[in-house]
């Protein structure tokens, strides 16, 4: 069964902010031979998250996990993406779409930060 | 001597926005004790970066460390940033004001965000 991952990132004019998102699919891509990771975007940049979506399930993926890769919830994440999904899910009923938590949800990523951080500091 | 160290988010008009920002100055604070700890943001929410670098610098602290609380280096990071922080440093020449890199440009942070993804992917 063909799964899929797609980090979801907000996008911007500049293409080099793309970087650690790009990175950040590499080092993921990395660690689950066999699963398809990309990024996509909310705007200014390509692919849109639908057409990734589409694109993907064309490609025969029926499992697609959506990690949005932002610090935090604002309207982006609480309103434009269910959106999005909501009309996805509609149009692919075969396909599981599961929305995983906005990376600055996860403990284990903040405590990360704050180890950096400290570690920064100290140095 | 004292030091701080801001959190710099770029803030929204949803008051929950702000809560991964939060927890992770109370996760440093509580790593870091006798550091001050603060979130100061861009726009939308309160205090401005420019106004909590006053009031620190007002109550005495010689050496602050900025972290860019962002995933990625767009516009706001590259050209405002560095405008914000060069007339801070004209005006407050005592002051050490040290930009650390963005979050989404350390490796380490990038790697526990990998880990933290792979994991919930098996679960």
């Amino acid at each position: 069964m063909k799964k899929a991952i797609l980090l979801f990132a907000h996008g911007a004019r500049d293409p080099e902010w793309a970087k650690p998102f790009e990175h950040l699919r590499d080092e993921v891509a990395g660690r689950i031979p066999g699963t398809t990771v990309q990024v996509a975007f909310l705007e200014f940049m390509q692919p849109a998250l639908p057409d990734a979506l589409d694109a993907l399930i064309r490609d025969g993926v029926c499992e697609i996990d959506i990690v949005p890769a932002f610090m935090a919830q604002g309207g982006h994440l609480k309103n434009d993406l269910p959106k999005i999904l909501d009309a996805m899910r509609d149009q692919h009923r075969d396909t599981q779409i599961r929305l995983l938590p906005a990376i600055g949800d996860v403990e284990a990523i903040l405590d990360a930060i704050a180890e950096w951080l400290v570690g920064a500091m100290a140095g």
